[in-house]
């Protein structure tokens, strides 16, 4: 790692890789794959004359996948942004993580269209729910593993902040781990079911769970 | 609210979202939706040799429509970069505003697909026009969120803007939730009207209606 | 304009629009239309096993229409980056002038997939030429509207550039207008001689065809 | 090339192209080809109900081809980045280089996919892998050129670097070149063994192999 070696460190800082730099490429995946979802939507083509009211209208589950979707990736975009905004120096290991994790997030598109167009059948919902919840749980994973890296290198950590706070925020941060490991089981049972504990979920990490920084005072009676 | 402690705000700062990034997120899913609408434009697969000239007239409902949403989509980027030129600092709500904002923006390229197929044909014009009526619609109801947050928090405005001056814009920064409206009722009636409805407002959008900064002698006798 | 008022310039320039926020945007625009490209190239699906080798050399006209077009987008790119590396100041007519030319430029991947389609059959390879030909005369006279804009408005200038610089310029600037009226006579022609000219234009344009800053001599000697 | 005229270049430098910017367009390339990638991957429409389970597991051949594009793009994208960070100025020979460069990147969705489609295949999987290797030995030869541009051209380099490091270091960072070459050979024996070596160069390119800056020290003993 480069804290390693402090000059070397302080060398590098002059050219090397940028937070800003990895969060501006990480933002361009985020804005796309959110932006794809609507791709996935489309109307049967060759409908007779006077259908495509009723048409649209059936598509109601594709456009509560591209809501759903959307939101998550939103939210998982603003979360993305608050963590690196608690970060100053990057280094090769830390963007390894963050590019495992862009990985599962550009796959949603594919999951949300399938989600979107099985919801309503038989056992073929159970089978979208699983692929859906199991891309999430990758997911989850990522971000955990990128949330890990930064509590246990403080070198990364802006100037303020201390590895403490990010292992006390710990579980809050990392229980979408759990949750989403719940909505793999209820895939067996309910797609339904499933639905409603992934807006839990978006609802949840909506609020900051990540630690805000330490005033001088609390810093210097350390 | 950031603003509600003062001293937290001061560290936020250092570290916190800023409207930049907002923005350059919001950017990238404006620029991403534009180019995306070409994708909907094709040609019939299969046609004989010699067709190809006639077939690609025949699309001139796809490429007007293509003109409408990109000029749309491009005004509108526009107007959120003005409106956010006028921001100094975001917070969490904000950005949620925003993001229900994006995705209803996202959301065009499908109705504009829609629209640019069934623009000639009969019953179903009436149910392309609504349905891209209705996306215009949240698409202002959105802009008009993000509008009033603004306008009823002065925390997040630049120094010089003042609350009172946002109020008094609301009405004609609002009014195309009302054109947009008009657009849903007159597309039970003529698909074509609506068209012309829609280019009215993308004109009126195409100048400024924020409020500007005061001078110092204007903040100064307040 | 926003020179017409000296004051309210100053102030506004602190919260305006600026250059590099359309540039940026406009960086978006280009980037995703020449990535988008390779979306239009696919193996026809159904193949005998043993057949896909042929059938990617068979695909060769798509790889070339993909490397015209990649290669005119990048151009494209330097160029309309080397124009707003010459402004310091935007304001709303130029950024119409400029959503109007990025509507053609996000349009090119239609033209190129047509392009690519119909080169080797025998009518619609001109129909498919002529297509092009207009996309790219489109896109010229964009261009040259932004520059016109920017020749006309000394106040966007960044300090070193002069406004006779650029009208000297016109005729180096616009020439491609020409060349692109000659591809759409041509395409009734010879699809093959059209092709030619493109790439003929295209290696005149990879140039650099812009006024550079006078020095500070020039300047005080004028 | 600009350091040609140290005056000029001066000047140039206050509005010119920054290696900032064509390294924003890049990042902008590299996001796009990489989330695009999920596109290529979909479900046979029209299954029976039931069949989606097994139907997305027999996938499996482009969830893998999927995972290796995007990793190779991530860490191309990474040593694209480490390569301008150690670059001060660009010009229009280096720009016109690096879109080439970006030409054979956003080219990748396309092998990737086919790669994915026919690697189960008898005969077929041999020239999907032919096809992949050669795409990645044209972006090997691209990498190469813009490296020994920046390694010739010292004008270019930001301070510190030396042009002496980055000969040294030529063999380390084009034996992907020899490598892809390889992947080509054995395109014709073993489609596996392609994956194999493929996934191999991503590992090695996993790590740095750009010399690092010179101290004050060693570069005043020069």
């Amino acid at each position: 790692m480069i804290s390693a070696e402090p000059g070397h460190t302080q060398r590098r800082s002059a050219f090397g890789l940028t937070a800003a730099r990895v969060e501006a490429f990480s933002d361009g995946v985020f804005a796309i794959a959110a932006t794809l979802l609507i791709l996935n939507v489309q109307t049967p083509k060759g409908n007779p004359d006077g259908q495509l009211g009723p048409a649209l209208l059936r598509l109601w589950p594709e456009y509560a996948a591209y809501v759903a979707s959307f939101a998550t990736i939103g939210i998982m975009w603003l979360n993305h942004h608050a963590l690196f905004s608690r970060v100053v120096r990057v280094d090769r290991s830390m963007i390894m993580l963050n590019l495992a994790l862009l990985m599962t997030i550009a796959f949603l598109p594919f999951p949300t269209s399938v989600f979107g167009e099985h919801i309503r059948s038989g056992q073929d919902a159970r089978a979208a729910a699983l692929f859906y919840s199991v891309t999430a749980l990758l997911i989850a994973i990522g971000f955990s593993g990128v949330y890990l890296y930064v509590a246990t290198h403080p070198a990364v950590l802006r100037p303020g902040f201390v590895p403490e706070d990010f292992f006390r925020a710990v579980p809050g941060y990392t229980v979408g781990v759990v949750g989403y490991l719940a909505c793999v089981v209820l895939s067996f049972v309910s797609p339904i079911a499933v639905v409603v504990v992934l807006a839990a979920i978006a609802v949840y990490y909506a609020f900051d769970r990540l630690p805000g920084p330490r005033s001088e005072d609390e810093r210097s009676s350390r």
